[in-house]
């Protein structure tokens, strides 16, 4: 989460506007973009390509985290796709990136029973030693209940038992549970999966160390089990368990950023982004998060092409690395592309599962915004016209803070936290029709927003994206 | 399932029944027995009693396959427990149990690519060579396709890939499987997991094999990893994995039926049924399957106990031993008292979860079927009123076969295949409330059966019940 944003974005301002055309003069988009915006839903809709080519990409190289094999080649096949596609300027561009290896972990109940439990290691966490940790666990509820009873945890495995609300409320323990826990003396600490709903199910996903106290290893564990231990304890049981994690952060891995484009007729140096991230942690196949927004934001521009839509700037669709435990790929786009940040109409991304489309969430000015509502009203035939405030995305992030406006498909998020960072983020979990709705709804936005006569405004975005 | 019961339930047929008064003097039921039904309801509802000691036997035992220590282990908490709970003539009695264990176990995806998946062998099966079994996987979707493409399976692993529709319609596909794989020359069967829901959740359950083909080993694998195969099938890719098992079917062990009471204060040798099985499969807690069922029924008669309700029959309640995967305590009950046979009113089990009931399920003559709906409407203020044709139960399907009238409570059963036979039956899947409803149906429906002044008829039991 990044609260600098709103202070950098007012510099660039409405740089990009200067001797355009008001924004007045675009009152007829619903009119003029009519027909091509009918043809890319009808495109979209027509068949089920999106999720088809999601399938064979997560059927063929599994899930892609960083630094892994699995993600270059999965790379390497998407920029040969591309090209057979015939999108424009394919290319990669560089990133370095976090290689973190989570390698063999257990987790094992000792006391009052035997029995081995599920569990994911947290990226970024440090390993135990070689034998493990071995300690009784604390619960506690919030950081709150832990300061309060910090003279409890020395040489305890902390677990905090907290369930899901908001993902911002809920994650904050998966982020800093350990550091947490290390400040009052703990060992390790253990967080129960942030999802509202569980099969026994682990969910993985970032952490951080602060950088003043010790660091200890942490790992999730399933609802089931925090509520177990929060039992025991409550009988009086002594709940003693057995940690066992080899993960190890490595240098940081050269990983890649693809791109492919369509150029724009008339000012091909102003851009419109349309993205998703194209990592994913190392459990289940990182099908919705977030093969589905990157393959889906790579479908809006291949049928643009295959429509021979051609905007008048340029829509450029980047298939991100690095979102889930580094944003090296955001970042180094950024530093790519600063001086270009001001040709930067717009920037994409879906990153909150391909689920069926109500509209899209921005964040840009208020004149940026009225534009933005008069381009959604093309989507509201398949029901996805609304905007909300707040669009973006973590991989867009780093433009939005130089001023580009952010948008993001504002999907039914209902089931995207059961599986988030999951052996269950499989295929299976998206619905073909409402990936095409996405991919709808993210051709018709970039295709229209690169084709108005006169540039989106900059500057003002709105509330910062978080990381998922 | 067995389709014999019929024919041999008439010979028993009303014989408890002569001398006794006609079922037409017990139009009164409602009123007379309002008030103990109401007692009942109360003291079930007022706490969480039931799920309380469901958690304690879970959460201290964790799963009970038979043949384990910790079901034994189990069996001696229970039988010290309702010594304490004051019942009567407590006591265990003896079973022999299959003694399957599975040991190790592993499926890895060799081509197109290489991944661990997920995966639970079947009760029953074989092991594969140490080594394992690596070859190519056939996918067929039902028992004629596989005929109809038998040339195609020899030396295949074949996978039943079929979508859930009822538990009887896809079960056979996991208990006959195997030998309908190995008629056709297939070295091991894989069978997609039967449920509606998953989470990448293997689910596990017994099968058999058919004594005229070769033993080959068998094996539960995810909704979401069937669904994968077919698709890269469909591709032209070959799918190979290598399947690893070293399960093991050891000599018969010994087990135990635990049985308390209280004794009918003028028939003390006829007797109700309430019961629920007290084994599981060994994943998850058996929570839901059936720890649930066994002790809400042990609940319902501790509550008798405690209100000081001890009706003209003896109640009884029966905590089985070896449903899951063999029958031997159903069956040893019935060995033992098959000469009581005549003197069992009704037996009731409880084994679809202790979700909301909505009644109860009875398979009895129609005269019985008149006396149980009277009964049942005691139920009625807590929406459990409804008397459905067909109930029964895996356990009491022994003694129902010589002619005694069998009951299980009419539950909510939408959530029932999700967690069944997976690490994801834990207490959390269920309610206390509900819990405690279910209580209070097989509370009210023995002791009203057990205390009426003419016995509940006997014979004419309808559809078999089905293993769960």
């Amino acid at each position: 989460m990044n609260l600098s944003r709103a202070s950098s974005i007012l510099a660039l301002g409405v740089a990009i506007a200067a001797g355009q055309a008001p924004v007045a003069a675009q009152s007829s988009i619903a009119t003029r973009y009519r027909a091509p915006a009918d043809s890319l839903i009808d495109a979209a809709l027509k068949d089920s390509a999106a999720w088809n080519r999601l399938a064979k990409l997560t059927d063929t190289f599994g899930n892609r985290l960083s630094g892994s094999p699995s993600l270059e080649r999965a790379i390497d096949w998407a920029l040969a796709e591309m090209k057979a596609d015939g999108l424009e300027n394919v290319h990669a561009e560089p990133a370095m990136v976090t290689h973190w290896v989570r390698g063999e972990e257990s987790l094992t109940l000792v006391s009052p029973r035997n029995a081995p439990l599920r569990m994911l290691g947290l990226g970024g966490s440090i390993a135990t030693p070689k034998n493990g940790i071995t300690a009784p666990v604390m619960v506690v509820g919030s950081f709150d209940e832990l300061t309060s009873r910090a003279a409890e945890a020395k040489g305890k495995i902390v677990l905090f038992d907290v369930p899901f609300t908001t993902y911002g409320q809920t994650v904050r323990y998966r982020v800093g549970g350990a550091s947490a826990a290390a400040k009052v003396g703990a060992v390790a600490a253990l967080v129960r999966s942030v999802t509202p709903m569980s099969f026994r199910t682990p969910h993985t996903g970032n952490m951080r160390y602060d950088s003043t106290v010790a660091k200890i290893p942490t790992a999730a564990i399933t609802v089931e089990d925090a509520l177990m231990f929060r039992r025991m304890l409550g009988r009086g049981d002594k709940v003693v368990v057995t940690l066992k994690m080899n993960a190890q952060t490595l240098p940081p891995a050269p990983s890649r950023n693809v791109v492919g484009e369509i150029r724009g007729s008339e000012k091909p140096d102003e851009v419109v982004i349309v993205s998703g991230h194209f990592d994913s942690w190392d459990v289940g196949q990182g099908a919705m998060d977030d093969g589905g927004g990157a393959v889906a934001a790579w479908e809006a521009v291949r049928l643009m092409k295959q429509l021979g839509l051609r905007p008048r700037r340029t829509v450029r669709v980047v298939l991100w690395t690095n979102e889930e435990n580094g944003g090296g790929g955001g970042r180094a786009y950024r530093d790519a592309h600063r001086d270009d940040a001001g040709r930067h109409l717009l920037a994409i991304e879906s990153d909150n599962g391909v689920f069926k489309p109500r509209g899209v969430g921005f964040s840009g000015t208020d004149s940026a915004m009225a534009v933005i509502r008069q381009v959604a009203t093309l989507l509201d035939r398949i029901g996805a016209g609304g905007v909300v405030p707040d669009g973006g995305g973590s991989d867009i992030e780093p433009m939005m803070q130089l001023g580009v406006p952010g948008m993001s498909p504002d999907v039914d998020e209902s089931r995207y936290f059961w599986y988030h960072h999951t052996e269950a983020d499989t295929m299976d979990k998206l619905d073909p029709h409402e990936v095409a709705l996405c991919v709808a709804t993210m051709a018709v936005m970039a295709y229209v927003v690169a084709d108005l006569p006169a540039p989106l405004p900059h500057g003002a975005a709105a509330a910062a994206a978080q990381p998922r």
